[in-house]
This record gives structure tokens, C-alpha cells and sequence, in this order.
């Protein structure tokens, strides 16, 4: 029984999951435990729900456990065959909504409720006390002032002056290697490629628009035929289809100077009075704060992310909309800033220079993921395409704004009672 | 319905989500839209599901959608109060398992299943491979080389001649320090203090002893205390119980150099007809790709990640176990080494310098993560106390050399049978 | 008297200093004291090497010391006056030759003695040594890989929205941007510009074709007056001519990532007799601890610098050639790469990334720098122009290749000695 | 014949080089020319002004060049045996004095004349102007805020079990490697040893006090000690005596976070009526420069230099007080902060956190070097030992500090030119 034991709702193909065939799952456990048939073979033999049942029911004996709260879950297991292997069922964390915001972005025109999923109690009270003074403040801008997915091949030479010529080739053959991209793909467009030669390696950025895709899948196959190209037109021979440039999953200073998937950027001023009144703090020590911690104490620890904690924010929406959670990795790329105006109001930005999402493919198509884009209003592909993925970003920094800004404040406020005390002894 | 309509399973308050009060759940939405009562109000007027529905029903109206499956948890909502707020039901992740792979670590001495949530198709397959190359090699071998987790204040002081006398002060009272930082808390220590100075900002780096506990809030209250002492006897005036020199979910060097929470290294030597006849390549190719990918790649991007895809198996462990997804971030702080031993075979590591995890407390409470923290035999706090969590860092250590060995190992059977080709035209 | 008292060397305007008017320098030293003069006025009242002989016997006085050595130079004060204020005489370093070693580069192909400047005894002999080795193999090859001296003014602009739309104002007036850039400079081509955003500041990276100049002052020219437009079309307002992301003389990964003046590489294949009878060790053994101490050590480290000690060379033949000192930061942005061929030779490189060099202009018209250049052969201005700077930065490349071949050979080869005293215990 | 023709002034030991035997240079440089004798080997056959003669002149021949200004050096060529070797003659570099600046510091206190040695022009003119401004302030507060060489040797485990028990090791017998360690030296200490352990490689970072000497030398021949103790006492192989965690000449993280030599500051309070009328802006226009620039740029650029123009100023003492050239990169790690304080005035600061420097060894005991220290005060060993050095680093960071103050402020007053034209188009 689920929390929705609601009439209305019918555990139809997609709302729910079929029903399991509990004494197949007790015998197909039987021949794994007994080495007939091997864990990843189970979906061979019955239908995904059952074959979920069954190796759970495996995992449970050998592990002397009950995880069947893990076996609760709310979509059929077909669904999630393209998303995982050994499944034994999924694991729920809680998803809540912040909001609404107020969004004035290029791709984003609205109020917007985000979801946000999250064991950190305390997490959406603060994101959503930023979202309501953002909307005190007349909403957020957001752009996305750079986009583009990169794939880094590398290859051997013999010398640099092979590792020369091989840099010349390509840039003297870009068209060549635009086809070869495009012939794999009715998405992605080859927009870019960046030499790097390091000794007998030559690395090779090549960046492409993916439109609503995140694209991972996608470029890897365009570089793969790009990459038998050059193999068979130069002397160059390919090492690897990831040569640690992309950068993918990595902290990569490549990817918080360059940017990688979308670099976005959100801000708003709030005026003093807001400050104040909703954040009981000043524009002048939230300026001083971030200048102190998130600028100067980063500088110090030698670090690409100039921010107080957007990652969490990032986090709790990639894990609420399906996006990669490794790629939080690269999505902590983030410098704040925040200044007083000359009107002694608070300006304060948030610019995210990687942040590789998507709202088509991978873990976007699972049905708790697609409900949560839907009431981000950016489910499936835009229109005109790549749209929805800006759009996405375009939320997710304001979702990270709407972070800082109430961190910072309660920094701020806890900042002035201190020095209030200090007066007072 | 759940996919788990198994008869021996009941909906007791941990199996399963109390019965929601529809007609109440619909009352209460309406007096949401209407004003008269905030989103966030609505546990204090129902029991916690019933709240849960009433503002997913509230969320659908607005933004006409319709967010059931969200709604088809498999646990009470009130059990994950403590983890979020707004909430409207769960996200669900598929969530699998690999192994039982063989584990020599100071901590953990046996076979495990390893669970990984994703959603990203291939994973698991791919780590499982690892671990059956990991078993018939004999087991990796895992260690905590390091621990302790930080939290760094930032101080402001006049100038640098009373940044020096606090560093002094601060130097010259340890035990003070140690007691009030202790008098806070029942199970963590404080073990060291680093000062920093920049201009008239001091950071100082307290490392903590946080047992099983990946512990963020336990030395942050503990650091609290230490800065009212600070305050009360030095003339700084704190500025941030955080500077940023902690680093918490930023990517910095000084937890890659550092380390911070765990700094965990698996390793493992594979024979060489082991390389060749499970993954049809070489100890001499994967050492290759690692050096030219992982090593000389990384470099060249100005990386703090020297390795494939350890943020992989890192994400996925950590949102299987409940661990604290915005810190997959530090996680992904980790060096891949390869080469070829005197004997022929290959000897393969992971070190992660910064692998911040606990078995007790956070998202570890929740349903569906307890029983995975199950499955992996950590749950809880350890005998002695902090060997569960050290277990875990093994574990995911673990996974993550089994990962990587997996990928490089395809690289380099691909790069073999490219060579091949070429040798061939 | 100098060292050179050789009846055939005259005193000429080139040759020597100017004789200085002893009783004109003791009078001026006496009203600088008095107040009626300044310290940096002295040469509107005499002529150069009297003024400085003031300003010395000046601080002389006041410092209770005899600065005479320092007065001591080899050529007339006034052919510093280009480079520097309240001169005093000359600071003396030991100045050295290596080789003639063989270079196979795309600018510089023949044998060449390498001068190198400084006071770390053993660094000659060492570099010596790599130079012999490298001969014995047939010479280096080396290769300028990219090229392109930066500068990048930072613009404060309202909003991010602002930010894009500045973005794509400098994106739809590249031509514009260049004709500015060029009318202010008869040898600079801007051949670029990439921009970044973070909230509300725009930083615009320009790249210039700067030929046989390292360029800083020319860019920085072209670059007020393309600046100046910006400011004149948009809104933008000009906040710093450099807005650190050039970068100039501060260790960044934007410089190691995509380069600065000259990007440039040097490799040789070393046949294994001549590793073992020249620098006794092998060339698994250089491998080894090129990858332990040079990639695995410095990625623990997250380090820009890969390599054991690159700026030793850098900074000496800088220090030779007249280059500007405080660029040695970028020139360490280095990466050693050291593998066993199929043969079993050891192929050695080094990559400078950011090798800020020229051979017109700033220190490079100093006489004794002016002789360290004709030494090189690469004095002035190049044909084509471009390649004399080129051929610097090859030369360059081929001395740091030399010397860290040394080096890494002389670990090895007491890594091979205390191996064999193990062995014997 | 040199600008000092000074009566006063007798060519003793010190005071100039010794006469050369033309006759015999030349027909050393035969024979070299005909492979009798090695370049390397000239001062086996005569006095070293001699065979420095001797080198040139075949330099010359086989050049076709005129180095003859390499040549009229003004000391004994004797006396620069111990830091050079094929020696030539010397390069001469501009040396100029600014100030004198007050200077309130833990080791230095009083006036000083900075003397810098550069080919920059305008750098002096511009370090001397900020000296100006911060003796208006009432001078400059300077302090070493940490101190210590480091070196970090690699050694090889077996496995990371093996390595653990290294770490272990080390931890439990500090004190017979102190023994070790300090049997080689009369004035090192070693202070401390964190290890680090990356797979099958355990970095030692042993940190040192050095006293007066920069020490390079003093720790590698202790910690060669040191290491050989634990060869024999451990199963642990050496593999390098660097592993590139010290991290010396190479632009790494771990320095600019821990630091290295002496982490330094000097900071300053200038009066907002100084900055208005001596350098024609404002404290605020100087602070929002430097967040723009120094620390948001230089965030964005991935660098561990948040300053403007640091490096001009260390290169420049470096060079003049014989320094070791090569760690101008590691002096290139530092920030700058600006801030208005509550009276509307500017604090400044300057932190550098890893300055290598003596007083005492390497280039130090050249001649004109050691005119420069004394020009200082700091020449030769301090009482008590080591404040000499720090003396130096504190002069070395106002000498900074003057330069980032001059150059933001030359910033800020062009900044605010701008503004006014804008405002009045």
C-alpha cells in the first residue's frame, strides 16, 4: 500500500508497478543461489517486476536482510531497464517543493514551483525563504551565457612534430569532421574542437549543442566516428574516446574556466528594506560575508567553487529531475558574488559555469523524475529545441541563488547579533 | 499497489505509509490556494501524509499537472521529517546490486554486495565486472589512511599583528578549546586546529573524530562552542562559522591534498592471464590509458579528479546508503594508479582523499537507505565506533576501483583491437 | 677594472659606462639628503651614470653600507633608462653556457649554446648533461604548438542580462574590435577573444599575434583602445585593463589549460644503451619516477607543474635573454612525460604551456642580455617575423627538456643503487 | 673600465675581478676548440677570471659574437664558483632602491630602502609610490604568520596495507627521525612530517626550520638522512627524494594552502584623505577593483594568485638580494584583500603564503647580492637565527604591498576617470 491509496488513481502502465509473480521469484532465487542462472540473467526468465523480486529475494537470504522497503516502489521495474542492471528495486528519497519564484530568464518566463529532493532536513525551508525574498525583490534574472558538451579524445604520436601535424589536420579539416559527427546523430551539431599536445598525446576538445539532451551519449558517438576518421586519415592512433579534457565527473579547473553543458548565471537586487525586514541582516555584511568566505576563504583552500553550498540546491534538483548525480561534481563549479548598489541595495549573483542537464534521455524518462520536470513545466523537448534544457538551468540557478542568498543572510543575522553581543560585554 | 504486494509483508509503521485522509488532504489544499495557510504549515494542521498529499494535490492544480507516482512511497511520511520540509512524496531511484565481491580492508574482511543507486544504464554492469576480475584476483585490498572531518570559522581581526597573537592564542589553548568543543557533543573529538591567515581574516580548521557519524552537524555545533569561547577571550569577531577552508560540497584542494572525512585507497594486483582472459586486454595497455587518460589527461585540464569515473560509483553508493548527495563533490577527489608489477601483472588503485560518509544519523535513517546500509552489513553506529563508517569507505572504495578497473580495461580492449585494425589497413 | 681589461675591447657607447662626474654625484647626494632634490630626480640634473653614482653614494650614507660592486657595471646607465627608475648600479648573476646542443625545431634547426643565468651551482652541469644525452640521441625535437599573448580587461555591466548582451555585442563586432585593436600597433594581430561571465562582471579574453615581441605593453595598448570602444557602443563600463584572466604573472590554470605566449613542447627518443652508459640507469627506471614524483606527486600536490624542476632552466636562460623574471610563474606550467617505447628506448618531453618570451624590446636591448640573445642567435626581430621568438621558446624547451632528463636520471640512478643495496641486505 | 672609476675604490678580493692572462685564454680556448680539453674543464688549468676568458672567448668564436659586456663583470670570478659552473661572465640587471618605508614588522623595525632589480620599467617608479602612500599611513604592519622548508620524499609499498603500516610507523618513531635528521646540520630543525598515501606510494612531507638559510640544501641532505633510516628500518622503498609534494619551482596547491619558507603579510590602514590625494581615488573604488579582479577574475581563471602584480616585486628583491630565481613561482602565491572600514578609510593587505628565502647560502654570497642585503639590513645570519630571514620576507611583502597599492589605485583613478566621462557623454 502505497501513501496515494487514492480511488482516482489506477496502477496503470505507467503509475504503478505489475504485479509480481512471487512463487517464480522464490524459484527463479532458488537457481541463482544455486548457480543455474546468474544475478544479471534474471529479466532473461520473467518479467522485470518478478526478476526485481526474485534477486531481492536472493540479496535478502544471503545478506540475512529484508529490504522490502526498497521493493515498494511505485512504477513498473520495465520502466528502469534502460537506467540499471541488477535492479532490486528503487531507492525513495524525499522530494519536496520550494516556491513559487518568480523567474525572468531567456528560456524561463514565469513563476515557478522547484522540486527538490533531499535527506538534509532544513535544506528547502532555507532554499525557499531565498525564493520569497527573490520574489520581494521582483524575481530572479537568470541566462545561460554559454553552452556546449565536450568530448576529449586522446591520441598518440610519435613526436610533437607529428602532434603538430595532427593539430593542423584538424583544423584544416573541420568540415570533414562536422559530417562524420553529424552523420551519427539527428540532435547534435558539432560546433567547436580545441587542440591540447602534451608530449607524444594530442587531446582533442571537440563541443557540441546538444539541444535538450545533457548528450553524453550522444557526442560519445559522434566522437567515436570522428575519431575513426582521423585514425584512418592521419598517423595518429586513439588511446582513448575520454581523455580526461571533457572533463566529465571530475572537479577540472577545464570545465570552471571553459564551462561545460550550460554555463548559467542568476541575480536579483534586493533592496535594503527586503534585506532587513526579511533577512534581518544588511546588504553591507552579506557583501562582507561572501568577500570573507566565499571569496577570500576559497581563494585560500585552493578552490573552483567560489559559493557557500550550491551544491545542494544542485544536487537536490538533479536528483528530483532525473540528471546524472555525478555530474554534481561539475555542477559545484559556481562563484557568488554579492555587492551593495549605490542605492545601498543588495546585488547578488550566482553564475554556474557547468552545469550539464537535460530533460530528454537517462534518468529524465523514470516517472517520479518526469513528474517533478512537469511541475517544472519542462518535461521532454523544447520548443525551439534546447529550450527546455536552458530553461532548466535557468531554474536551477535561481534554485542555487535562492540558496546562497538565505545562507548568507542567516550568516548575516547571526553575524550582527554577535557583534551586538560583543558590544554589549 | 506496490510491487511488493507480498502477503508476508505489512504495512507497519516502518513497511509502509499510513492510510492519507483524502477528503482532508483536499480541504487543506483549497485553504493553501486560498491564503490561509502556507505551504509549509500544513503538518502542523494533519499527520504527515495526509499533509504530504494535500500539498502534492495543491502543487498539481497550479501547475496542472499530475505528480501520483511521486506520491507511491513505500514508508511513512513522517519518518523523514527530520530530512525535509514541503515535502510531497519521493522521488524513486533504481537501485541494484553488484557483487559479492571479496574486500581485505582494515575495517571490512569479507564478500559484500556492493547496492548502487542510478540511473545511469551500464553502471552496474560495468562495476560488476570489476568485481568479478577483483575475485579472481583474491580480493582488494582497502584502508582508511586518514580521518577526520572539518569545519574551519572565519574570524575578522584588526590586522595581521592580531591575526598572529590569535594564532598564538589558539596554539597556546588546546585543551580550552578541546573541552568546549567536547562539551557539546557525546561521541565526537576534537583532534586538531589549523590556523590560517589572510590580511585581517583567520581561518582556523578544526578536525574532528565524528565515530560513525559522517558528522556536519555534530562538529558544527561543536565549533559553534569553540567560537563563543574564541570570541569571549580573543578580540576576533567571527565572521562565518564556515570560511570555507572546511570545504564542505565545493571542490578545493585542500581536502585533494588534505583529505577530509575519510581518505580511503583500494588496491588490488591482477594476474595477468586474469587481465587477458576476463577483460582481453593487458596489464601494459591499462597502464598506458591510465597515464595518458587519467594521468597526463587530468593534468593537462587542471584537475583534482585523476581518474575515470570514480564519481560514478561514488554517487551511487552514496544515494543507495542515504549519504549526503552535495558531497559527491569531494568524493570525486580521487587518483587512479596502474602499472605493470616485476611478475607481469597489473597493479591497480584508487586512493579518494576526501570521502565524507557515516552509518548513523541523516539520510542513513531513512526506509529504503537503512536497508541498503543493511545489504552492505554497516548499518548503525560500529563496534568499535567509527567502524561502520570506516567499513563503508572501504566499501565504496571498492566499488570504485572495480569501476574504474572495468572501464580502463574496455578502453583498453578497444584500443588492442583498434591497434589490430590498424596493424592490419 | 672588469675582467676584461683586454687591450682589444673599448669603451664605446655598447662597451662600458660612461665616466661619472665624482664631485657632480657627491653634491647631488647632498641635496637628495638635504630635501632640495628627490631620490628619482637625480637624472633631470646630470647625466646617467653620475645620477646613479648620487643616488648610490646617497644610500650609501643612509644605510651605513658601500654598494660599490653594484656600481660596478659593464655598460653606460643610460641604456637602462628604459627599464627601470632609481637606479643604482647593477645586480651581477653568474652567467653560463651548455651544449651545443642539437634542436630540430620548427624554428630553430642547428646546434646551439644555451646561456643560462644563476646562482644554484650544479644546474649547469646538469642541464650539461641532458644536453650531451640529448645529442647522443640524435638531437631533440621541438615544436611552438600554439601561440598568443592575452589580455583581459574586466567590464562591470547591471545584470546578467546586460552580461549577454554584451557577450554578443563583442561576438557580432569582431572585426571592429581587431581594426581598434590594430590601428594602435604596427606588428600586433588580435586574433581572438573569448568572454566570460560571472554575475554582473564580463571579462573578455583577447589573444594577440604579438610576433617577436612578448607583447604585454603593445596588447595592453591595443587593448584601452578596443576598450574604449566597448564602452563607447555599449553600456558596459571598463572596471581594470587586466582583469586576471590574461593571466599575468600569477599561477593559474587558465594559462596551464589553454596556454600563453608561446604553448611549446621538446622530445627526444633516448636509445637505451645511451640511458645506461651516459646517465647510468634505464629507462623503465626514468618512467617510474617520472610517474610516482612527476604526475602521481604532483597530483597529490594540485599542482599546475608536472615536471621535477622545468623553472630552473626557465628562469636561468630568462634571466640570460633579458625575458621579464616574474613571468618564470607562468614558464613552471610544465609537463614531463617520460615512457618505454616497443623498443625498449625511453621517449622523454617536456610541454611549457605558457612560455611568455620575446626577443625585441623590454629587457632584451640590456647589453649583456643583448649577448646572451646573439649567443642563441636569436637577437631581434626574426625573418619571418614571429620565428626569432619562436626559436627562444624552443631553445627553451630543449634546455628545460635537458634538464630535467638530468635530473630524472640521477634519481634513477640512485634509485637503481639503493635497489641494489636492498637487495643485498 | 666601469661606471665606478672611483678613485676610493681598490679592485680587492671583493671589490673587482682579477686580472686576466689574455695570452693564456686564448690558447685555452684552442684547445678546447680542438677537443684537448672540455669546456667544463678550464678552471683545472688556470684562475678562474682566466678560464671564464677562456670560455667566452671559444663561446665567441664558435658564435661568431662579441660578448664582451658578459665579460666586464665587477668581482672575482672565484667567488662565484660555488653557484655556477661553465661561467661566461655575468648578466647584468638594473638595480634601483625605493622608499625608504616604514615598516612596524615582527623581525624589521624601522625605515628601509627596498632595493628591486628588474628590466620592467615604471615597476620601481610605482612600488616606490605605493612606499610613499603607506609612510603617509603611518607605515605598514608586516609578520610571518607560519615558517618551514619542506621536502617530500616518495616511497614505494607493496600495497596500501603495507603503506598504512609505513604511516604508522613514521607516526610512532618521530623522534629517531628528528635524531636523523638533525645529525646532519648545525641549524636545521625538523619540526614536523605529514604523510600522504596515494596507492602504492606514501609521500613524507618533512617540514624543517631553516633559520636564516632558505635551506634547499640543509633539508635534502637531512631528509636523504632521514630516508635512509626508514629504507632500513622499513620495508619501504625510496624512489625519489622529491615526490613533488614539497613542491619546489612548480606552482602546486599544497603550497599556497599550507605554505612554504614563510607564509608573510603586511597590511596597512591608509587614511581615506591619503588615498584621495596621493593617489586621486577611493578606498571603495579600490576595493570593488579587487573583488573584480583580483578575486572574482582570478577565481574564474582557476589561480592561486589573487593579487594584481606580486611576482613584479618578489622577482625584483629576489633578483637583487640573490634569491633563487626558480621560487619567484611559489612567491607568486598570494592574495590580495581591499576593504573600507568603518571610518571610510582603505585597509590593504598583501598575504604571501610561500616565500623561500635566506639571508645566509646559495646566491646570497655574491657580491652585488650581498651590497643589496646590507642595503636592507638582513645580511648574513640574524640574532637570534632565522630574523634575518624573516626580516627579508616581512620587507619582501611591504615591498608587495606597495606595488599591488600603487597599481590598483593607478586602477582606481582611471576607473573613476572613465566614470566621469561617461557620465558626461
Amino acid at each position: 500500500m502505497t501513501a496515494d491509496a487514492d480511488p482516482s488513481r489506477t496502477a496503470d502502465a505507467q503509475g504503478g508497478p505489475k504485479a509480481v509473480d512471487h512463487e517464480q521469484a522464490a524459484e527463479l532465487a532458488v537457481r541463482v543461489e544455486n548457480g543455474a542462472l546468474r544475478l544479471h540473467e534474471l529479466e532473461d526468465e520473467t518479467d522485470p517486476d518478478t526478476a526485481v523480486a526474485a534477486r531481492r529475494q536472493l540479496v535478502a537470504k544471503k545478506t540475512d536482510t529484508d529490504p522490502s522497503t526498497i521493493g515498494s516502489y511505485g512504477f513498473p521495474a520495465g520502466v528502469a531497464e534502460p537506467n540499471i542492471e541488477n535492479m532490486i528495486g528503487t531507492v525513495q528519497v524525499p522530494v519536496g517543493v520550494v516556491g513559487p519564484v518568480e523567474i525572468n530568464g531567456g528560456a524561463l518566463e514565469d513563476e515557478r514551483y522547484l522540486p527538490l529532493a533531499t535527506t538534509e532536513g532544513a535544506l528547502l525551508a532555507s532554499v525557499n525563504r531565498g525564493c520569497s525574498v527573490i520574489n520581494h525583490a521582483g524575481g530572479a534574472t537568470a541566462r545561460v551565457t554559454k553552452a556546449g558538451m565536450t568530448r576529449a579524445p586522446v591520441f598518440r604520436v610519435t613526436d610533437v612534430a607529428e602532434g603538430l601535424a595532427l593539430v593542423e589536420w584538424v583544423r584544416d579539416h573541420r568540415q570533414k569532421l562536422r559530417e562524420a559527427a553529424e552523420s551519427t546523430t539527428n540532435h547534435g551539431e558539432l560546433e567547436d574542437v580545441t587542440p591540447y599536445v602534451v608530449g607524444n598525446n594530442v587531446y582533442l576538445r571537440f563541443r557540441y549543442d546538444t539541444k535538450d539532451a545533457m548528450g553524453m551519449n550522444m557526442i560519445t558517438i559522434a566522437t567515436k566516428e570522428v575519431c575513426e576518421l582521423i585514425e584512418a586519415e592521419t598517423t595518429a592512433s586513439l588511446v582513448s574516446l575520454s581523455g580526461n579534457l571533457c572533463t566529465d565527473k571530475k572537479p577540472a579547473a577545464i570545465n570552471a574556466v571553459e564551462g561545460r553543458g550550460r554555463s548559467v548565471t542568476a541575480d536579483v537586487v534586493v533592496p535594503h528594506e527586503v534585506v532587513s525586514e526579511k533577512l534581518h541582516t544588511t546588504p553591507e555584511a552579506i557583501a562582507e560575508i561572501n568577500m570573507r568566505k566565499n571569496l577570500i576563504g576559497s581563494a585560500k583552500a585552493g578552490s573552483f567553487g567560489f559559493n557557500a553550498h550550491v551544491a545542494n540546491p544542485v544536487a537536490a534538483m538533479f536528483l528530483a529531475t532525473g540528471q546524472d548525480e555525478a555530474q554534481v561534481v561539475e555542477g559545484a563549479n559556481a562563484i557568488t558574488t554579492a555587492e551593495v548598489t549605490d542605492d545601498g541595495d543588495l546585488y547578488f549573483s550566482v553564475s554556474l559555469a557547468s552545469l550539464e542537464v537535460g530533460t530528454v534521455g537517462g534518468g529524465t524518462k523514470l516517472p517520479t523524475q518526469q513528474e517533478a520536470l512537469e511541475i517544472l513545466g519542462v518535461r521532454g523537448g523544447g520548443d525551439p529545441a534546447g529550450s527546455n534544457a536552458d530553461a532548466l538551468a535557468e531554474a536551477i540557478a535561481v534554485g542555487s541563488l535562492a540558496g546562497e542568498l538565505s545562507l548568507l543572510a542567516a550568516l548575516g543575522s547571526q553575524h550582527l547579533s554577535s557583534a551586538h553581543e560583543s558590544l554589549g560585554r
